[in-house]
C-alpha cells in the first residue's frame, strides 16, 4: 500500500482562460480607488493567465522603481500560483525560504496577487510603490473587484 | 566665416515634464476606440519623456508579441524624438537606412508618436497588433486626442 | 471612521527636471576632490530624474566592475527614491531586508543618493570603487555641492 | 614559395595603455567645444583600450537614445580598430557590407574613431545626438585634442 503523499494544494489550481481587458479595467480600477482613497502612489500591473502583461498603470508620483516590481509581482503570483505575502514571510522566517531569492524573476514581496474565476486562475494582479502592506491591501481591492 | 551646419530639427525639440496617468489614459482611449472601431486587435503602449511606461493596453485577441513591440515602438519614438514611420521609411530605402538595424531598442516600424504639448516631449505612444499603417493610425488617433 | 495609514514620506517626493550636465559636472568634481583627496579609485556616476545616464567620471586605478555598480547604485536611488544606504542596512538586518535581494536593477549598496533640488529629484549619484561607507562619503560630497 | 597574404593593416594595430580620465575629459572637452559652437545636442562616451568606459558626458537637450548610440560607436571603434564610418560606409554599399548588422554590439554609424597615442589604440570616443556627419566631425575634434 502506498502512503499518500498529495500534492501542495496550490500546486492543483488549474490556470483558466486568460482575464481579458474590461475585466483588467475594473480589477485596475478597484485597486486604484483604494490607493487613492488613501493617498498611495502605486504602480498596477496585471498579468493573464499565460503571465503575459494585459495592463499597466503608473500613478503619479509612483517610485519609477515600482514599474518592474509591480510587474514582477504579478508575474510570480501567476507562475507560482500563489500570493506573492507567501513567499515573503518565506524569506522573512529565513532558512530554507530564503531559497526564492535564487529564482530570477520570482519577487517574494506582498503585493501579488492570483486573480481566480471560477475556481481557475486567469490572471495576477501586482501592486507597487508604498509598503509592502498597504502594496497587499490595494491589490487585495483590486482583486476582490473581480468577482463583485 | 564659418558655413552654418544646424542640427537636425528634430535633435533641438526639448523634452518636457513627464506625461500624467489621466492623460496617458485619454491618449490610449482615442487610439483604443479607433482601433475598435475598425475591428483592430492591438496593443497600446505610453511612456513619458524619460522613457519610462506610464500605461500599457493589451486589447483582447492582440497577439503576445505585440507587447514588447508596442512598448519598444514607443521607446523608440521617445528616446529618438521623431515619428518611428521616419525610420520604417529609412529601412525600407535601403543603402544607409539599414544602419538603425543595428541599434538594441530602436524598433523601426511605423505606430511609434512622441506626444507633444507646448513644444515639448512628454512623452510617446506605441502601437502594435496589426499593419503597419494600422498602427500609425491606431497611435495618430491617441496622439490628436492630447491636445483636443 | 478610517484609521489613516499614509504612505511612507519618501514614496511622496516628487520628480523634478532632469540634472543638466553643468550641475552633474559639480556634483561629479565635488565627488571626485573628496575621493582623491582620500587617494580612493571610484567610478562617479549620475542619473536624471527619469533615471537616464548624464556623466560618468571613472578614476584611473578604479576596479572595471564599479563601472556597472556606480551606475546601478545611481539608477537605484533614483527609482527607489531613496539612499541606497537604507537598503543596504536591511539586507545586513536580515529578514524582511533580504527581500530586496530578488530585485533586478536594485543594488543595496551604500553609495548612491537622490539628488535634491527645491524639494524635488534632478537625479542622482552613484559611486563605487573602495569600501561601501567610503563610497558613500564620496556621494554625499557630490550632493552637498548641489545646493551650495 | 608561400605567396604573401597580409592581415588588413588595421588588424595589426597594437592596443595600448589604457587612457586615463584626464586625457579622456581633455578629448571630450574638445569635442564638446566644438558640439556647442554649433549648436548640436550630443551625447560624448569614451572607452578605454579594453573597451570599458571611462567617460561619458550628455550634453541637454540631447535625445536618450544616443546615450546608448555613442557608447556603441566607441565600443565599436575599439573592438574592431577602425573607425565606425569604414562599417557606415559597407553598409550603404550594400552587399557583404551589410554582415556587420548581424554582430551584437557593432554599430555601424560615423561618429567613432580610435584613440591613438604612440601607434597603439589607448581607447576611442563616439559621439551620437545630431546628423551622421556631424557626430563624426565632433569625434574628430575630441580625438585631434589627443595629440595637441
Amino acid at each position: 500500500m502506498i502512503t499518500p503523499n498529495p500534492a501542495p494544494a496550490a500546486s492543483m489550481i488549474p490556470y483558466g482562460a486568460p482575464i481579458d481587458l474590461d475585466t483588467a479595467k475594473r480589477v485596475a480600477a478597484a485597486a486604484g480607488k483604494e490607493a487613492d482613497a488613501n493617498g498611495w502612489p502605486v504602480v498596477i500591473a496585471i498579468v493573464d493567465s499565460g503571465d503575459n502583461l494585459v495592463l499597466l498603470h503608473r500613478h503619479d508620483l509612483a517610485q519609477l522603481g515600482s514599474i518592474a516590481i509591480a510587474k514582477a509581482k504579478a508575474s510570480t503570483a501567476v507562475k507560482m500560483k500563489r500570493a506573492t505575502k507567501l513567499l515573503d514571510e518565506g524569506v522573512s522566517k529565513g532558512g530554507a525560504g530564503l531559497r526564492v531569492l535564487a529564482l530570477d524573476g520570482v519577487v517574494p514581496m506582498e503585493g501579488g496577487l492570483p486573480l481566480m474565476q471560477g475556481g481557475r486562475i486567469i490572471g495576477a494582479i501586482g501592486v507597487s510603490g508604498v509598503t509592502s502592506p498597504q502594496d497587499g491591501e490595494t491589490a487585495a481591492a483590486g482583486a476582490a473587484a473581480l468577482n463583485s
